[in-house]
């Protein structure tokens, strides 16, 4: 239908990286994979050194252009090297903070360490990829930051104080970075994942699981990873800063 | 990069109807603009008969499969009508309602007729259709119910009321559809549009608008089109109920 | 312990006006019998003759000034007799609009009848309150308004969507309102009352609930009104638009 | 009016413990002095230990049974002191966490160090606070935790990204504890305050505000008080968890 406008994508080309990557079979993987399918090279990172190796070497294989960096993104000089490491590639043009754990404990149970690694995680590390991913962006006024949250970005259940606390904590962060970097041409967006991922995390802690919620009962993460994308290629006129994820027979 | 697995598109086939249809600068058209340029067949459903027979006649020299209709969907004959005539050109995939005027009234000089046209056009439109478009929908137990929505849907400003009345109102609708009848197969998605729309109806109110947002300061309607596409065609393991469209530089 | 300050209440003081009210033991009375508690004389207004004067005269027999009046608040005509009422004792210091049907039905089964007559008992009960009250109030740069909200208020379940539609508008209604009329002196409320209220409407309906939940388990009537009671008599450097209320053991 | 019955209080008596507080024109002396008014033993701690002692004596000259104890709330050492200290004029019955730094700061330009200070001064001192408190409300199944929110708990602004995220994630502890604890007997409540305070810290940075807002145009700080007051002595039936407060002509 060679007559109907079609709108160009104004995606910004370069780049891409994904902090908080593990095994192939999990979320952050499936961005990398998204992102390299569109042809984009990708810079993976994450802290376990065997399951990123894998991952890199799935990935290439495939025939993505992929670099894996060990380190965390809660520390800045880790941060900064994954964003060198991106731009040794390409310069950077899509930054993905994707940290997830998540665990029930009684409050009075808590310690202190347990309650500050989540907020290390997904907070500091969001921070620091920030700090060190916005700079480069802002030098070509474009590109895009993009922070994985969940339900409990919204809403802070029983026993779910660290999370909660982290990912409503990191939700504040991406919308008060959309306010001030949005108008200087960066693109801010805030993923909730809204239910059990069908990835690595999850089948390891509870395997059950799956079987129990029956035919794409559990968020797919190629489908989960195709948000990502999307987010990124939209048109600068109409950014999303948020969008929820949710299986179709997941009570909420 | 062929070796990279892609997610495959589960989107239902079929005919796609758009209400709330004017000028064919105006964002229903480009919805359905959108849907035709992506193979599907779309009923066009508006009051004004005139303009929705100019912006069939366009798509249609465009290449598009199109069928106009003329009438209210806040009225249940009329929502059944447009459904049927939808049906006439391949079963229902998409219904979707767009409803849009808008007007700051200080809340003393309201009429109760000013109140409850706003109610009508927004909520008890997405009531109609979405009681015309569910039972088609459900036999299929696929599909996807869109509704747009508005900044004016998360608050209520001082001289709003009506709008903010409606919107709020036909959010709760999407939310209540959507638990209702996602565990169904049905995808209801609602468009939070945030800002100026570069269409027929903000152009002809504030003409001076655009000059003054800048490039790309007002929404693109064909990248809100792009959504609504979008929302269709992501696959159920994870699908959005709500996100929000807003030009990169919104003050917000 | 006198020589601790103590701030002075700033509250209008002359007549408050409760629409829908029924039965003694239901919520509207017991807001009327908290004011009347505090010396404000009081006009009930609600739909049912008979319930009507059954609480009038409970009221007038405890010592309140009261008066009755017959009619529905989503009516114009009707709004004005209730604030004439209300005047004719006093000048109006408070307005509370306090609808609550509620029933689950599946969206197919809902007739527009009964979509719209929620909307009506809520929204165009709290705009027509609205438009009759605020005129008199703002003679005098003050007064309270004060609408009764839901979980509805928050969040759309399934199979109620004409509650949740409703209460999400009239929550849309405060909030334009609140920035309107806040700057003019008058004081818009907005309760959110989230759980089984143990009055008149639930205990009719079902009986068994109340054992069920236990000691406090329910809304007791009387402790809500005492949130009406603070809000009128809030500083106005500190006025709350918005506060939920639920009994201690309810899952939310 | 003695005929009309009056709900009797249930608030917990016993001692009230207010963290952060500073000079007697604050926020965190002014919820003391209420307390202290209403016949509450109070301790106060703080950090500053010139501005307590000051504070402290102030108070009891007014008749206040009150007790200074200096040190930071996000030391659990620290907290746990604060607690007996509390418990050794008389049981625990409230304790409040009232935390309050802000200042914009472009995002880039901000350390890690003053990222991770907001988030321990709010968030990590209430997580300390209430592990130090609740064993001790538990132990009766009632008393009070309260938290000090802000209009950042629900909007991250550009440039205030630090408080943001301190204040969403105290505002998700906040929920998290009330649906763990709530259904133990602990009422937890978060006061959004929603505009400049009439106290020391904003008077101390902008002194023409003041002047500029009008009368009563700044929150009034023993007016912010009186909601705390009122959280604690709400019935458990109908309790708060979240309030707003703002001034009259505040915009938002």
């Amino acid at each position: 239908m060679l007559g109907l406008p079609q709108l160009l994508p104004t995606a910004t080309l370069g780049s891409v990286l994904v902090s908080g990557v593990g095994a192939s079979n999990g979320l952050g993987a499936a961005i990398a994979r998204r992102f390299a399918a569109g042809g984009y090279p990708v810079v993976i990172a994450g802290r376990n050194e065997q399951k990123l190796n894998a991952t890199a070497s799935e990935l290439a294989a495939a025939g993505a252009m992929v670099k894996q960096i060990v380190g965390d993104a809660s520390i800045s000089t880790d941060a900064a090297r994954f964003v060198q490491a991106a731009e040794s590639l390409a310069p950077l043009a899509v930054a993905v903070h994707n940290a997830g754990s998540n665990r029930p404990t009684p409050f009075l149970e808590l310690s202190q360490t347990e309650f500050e690694t989540h907020w290390r995680e997904h907070v500091l590390g969001g921070f620091q990829l920030g700090q060190a991913a916005l700079p480069t962006l802002l030098k070509r006024c474009s590109g895009t930051v993009i922070f994985t949250g969940a339900s409990g970005s919204l809403r802070g259940k029983a026993r779910y104080a660290p999370f909660a606390v982290a990912k409503a904590g990191l939700r504040a962060l991406a919308q008060s970075l959309a306010r001030e970097f949005g108008p200087q041409g960066i693109h801010i967006g805030h993923v909730i994942v809204d239910g059990g991922i069908d990835g690595e995390r999850l089948l390891a802690l509870r395997p059950e699981l799956k079987m129990s919620r029956g035919e794409d009962g559990l968020l797919n993460i190629a489908a989960i990873a195709d948000a990502y994308w999307m987010l990124h290629h939209q048109h600068r006129s109409a950014w999303t800063l948020e969008l929820d994820l949710r299986p179709w027979m997941e009570p909420f």
